[in-house]
């Protein structure tokens, strides 16, 4: 059998007919260099949003189960229409669902994880000459419900796809580039990067650049190499795998240095004042929040105020409804102070490996960001990150700033 | 349990979320009632003659397993947006995809026909007390693909589940208030019935009014009366069932009369002319077109001129295409003289049980054509109808003088 490639793209990439039918020459470009091809397919466009826009009209608070195989016909229209492209440009094509595909996930209607891909309905396509087209997006359960995956789940199932095929490679078109030095919508002069490692490239997912985090991960669990770039042009993009830029390019001595700039939007921070001290106590705040299905994303808890203490913590904006429901109930509960709510938030972050050893990082970000007036909200760190929250409304003179405090323009 | 019925809302029931919410609420009112609710429904408005033009800016010939796929996502976003509007008004229920509710069919896409329905996903979902609301028109066949029913599929999905879980009736809302004694549009003096029998609504299936013939025979075949109602009003519709209107009436004596004048439009006449006299004619014509999935609808033959013979037939307008190439081939193959290709046909029939025992029915129809002006292109006739093919531009003046001169007004 022929090297097999995954490759994906997105809804931007596929707006409509005659964007699909450029995709489908693309993809019959790679099929002519002799390799398998299994490509994985967003929505349309805006189809996602229009869909999600019907079921609003109904319900505020429509069901899981039935919102998730609402949205799963988008890819299906997709997937459908470029097999459709593909057979007309004289390309044996076929396409398949996610459940189809073998895809089966748990049940976590919105945000259901894949459990294990059954590859033989794939393999068996391949092994006959078809090139495969799968609905990204989507999976089924053992109730033979449909689930969809949630944000970054295209991604996600193209790189899940190419670890259970052993793929060579995980191709990932989008309506940029590559990755980028940070935000070239807020940086003028950000640079396109032509290799990162996948722990860079996760601080950059996490906290800016267009991957989720999870199709990250599971490419370095799997070792499967993604490569990004533009579904509209020829120029080389980035190259997503084990070795870092530094090591790539041979410049051991750089390598403690700041790559990029990483910016992302639309968090709420929380603060719950004066809760009562107990053992236990961060456990009863977000055993709940956790039940009600809220990714907490920052946490910071200050309990050297003696008998009571306050906890700060940052979730996505759309949690904040729900977090402000739960909030209330454990205020009365914890027999606690206060909820503070500080909402239109964004982070910008410094990354680089090896950052922790030099102490001269953490020193100019947060003075750079003070010269420019911007006030931060909040402070957290990883091995190779420094990340402040701050006022939506700074993020892009902060992006900016940094961007030339680090001299990457 | 207590009693089920089936309930099928067409496309014009759904046209926006607004109609979804109107449709929801009927479904809620009947649940009131104390029964058991599974509702199939089609898909919204215009929405698989977008699917379609969708595939056709990608090309002239859509492989149709893709078709079915594609088409197969306007019956699941109208399935799970009525189950969210239903449990927005507080009633709990499922939407089930065709293949989810068990519907197995075989693999002729565009036009399976179902198989088997295996109810026990619907019972299940019934006896929890959900409200079940079904995809329509769609399928799954023994490879685990998609297929869609083609004409009618929507009301063929709600009596076949109707005979399958026994119900005790299948009610079919639409946009008119039921069936009449001819097309209201062209006819302003049609009357609306109150009953009439599976066999005098076949001959109005066939020729003219709203409901499909595979659905009117299947519901003969296991016997399920099938209310036809407006969804947009309370009015009364018409129930379909065994016994025949006049005998319902308890008026045997009016039982050879015409109840109605049936209307339809979009044929296309071939004549075949001049073949050469052969035996297993008639199959070497009719086997090519059959391999082609063209329905051949009349068929004419006067074999009466010696060693050659005209054939003539009708099909459907949208086979006119596929007709013609397969013609072409033939009259060559056949050395037959030349191909006569007439379009822009209709039918007007007038249909009555007993008809056949009379004889004055023909002359009247016939004379009433010709003191109209209209040109009679081909009569064929049954048990309980007359047709007649006329220009599609004399269509509206037929239908009403017939139904002025069989005292229908």
């Amino acid at each position: 059998m022929s090297k097999i490639i995954v490759q994906k793209y997105g809804g931007s990439s596929l707006h409509d007919t005659k964007a699909i039918l450029s995709v489908a020459n693309r993809i019959s470009d790679s099929h002519n260099a002799g390799v398998s091809i299994v490509a994985v397919v967003s929505a349309m466009g805006s189809t996602t949003d229009e869909l999600t826009n019907l079921a609003s009209q109904l319900t505020n608070n429509p069901d899981r189960r039935e919102l998730d195989l609402l949205l799963s016909t988008g890819e299906l229209v997709s997937c459908t229409l470029t097999t459709m492209a593909l057979q007309a440009i004289g390309k044996p094509s076929k396409s398949l669902s996610g459940w189809q595909a073998g895809i089966y996930t748990d049940s976590r209607y919105g945000k259901a994880q894949i459990k294990d891909i059954d590859v033989s309905p794939i393999m068996n396509e391949l092994q006959v000459g078809n090139i495969v087209i799968i609905a990204g997006f989507q999976g089924i359960d053992d109730g033979s419900d449909i689930t969809t995956l949630g944000r970054g789940g295209s991604d996600t199932t193209a790189v899940a796809i190419a670890a259970a095929l052993k793929a060579d490679k995980c191709e990932i078109y989008t309506d940029v580039e590559g990755i980028y030095s940070a935000d070239p919508r807020l940086v003028p002069n950000a640079k396109k990067l032509s290799h990162i490692s996948y722990e860079e490239m996760l601080e950059m997912a996490s906290y800016g650049a267009k991957m989720h985090p999870r199709s990250i991960e599971l490419a370095m669990t799997y070792n499967v190499p993604i490569y990004v770039a533009s579904s509209f042009t020829e120029n080389e993009g980035t190259l997503i795998h084990t070795d870092s830029f530094s090591k790539m390019q041979n410049i051991q001595e750089q390598r403690k240095r700041v790559t990029s700039i990483a910016t992302t939007s639309g968090y709420t921070k929380f603060t719950l004042t004066k809760v009562p001290n107990r053992s236990g106590l961060a456990s009863q705040i977000f055993q709940p929040l956790s039940e009600k299905d809220i990714s907490v994303d920052e946490i910071s808890m200050n309990a050297e105020r003696g008998n009571t203490t306050d906890l700060t913590f940052t979730v996505d904006s759309e949690d904040q409804e729900n977090t402000t429901a739960v909030l209330q109930d454990l205020k009365t509960k914890l027999n606690a102070g206060g909820v503070i709510i500080s909402d239109n938030l964004a982070k910008v972050s410094i990354i680089g490996t090896g950052m922790r050893e030099e102490s001269g990082y953490a020193a100019i970000m947060f003075t750079t960001l003070a010269n420019n007036g911007i006030n931060i909200d909040l402070i957290t760190t990883s091995e190779i990150r420094i990340t402040c929250l701050i006022d939506q409304a700074d993020l892009e003179a902060a992006a900016k700033s940094l961007h030339e405090a680090f001299e990457l323009d």
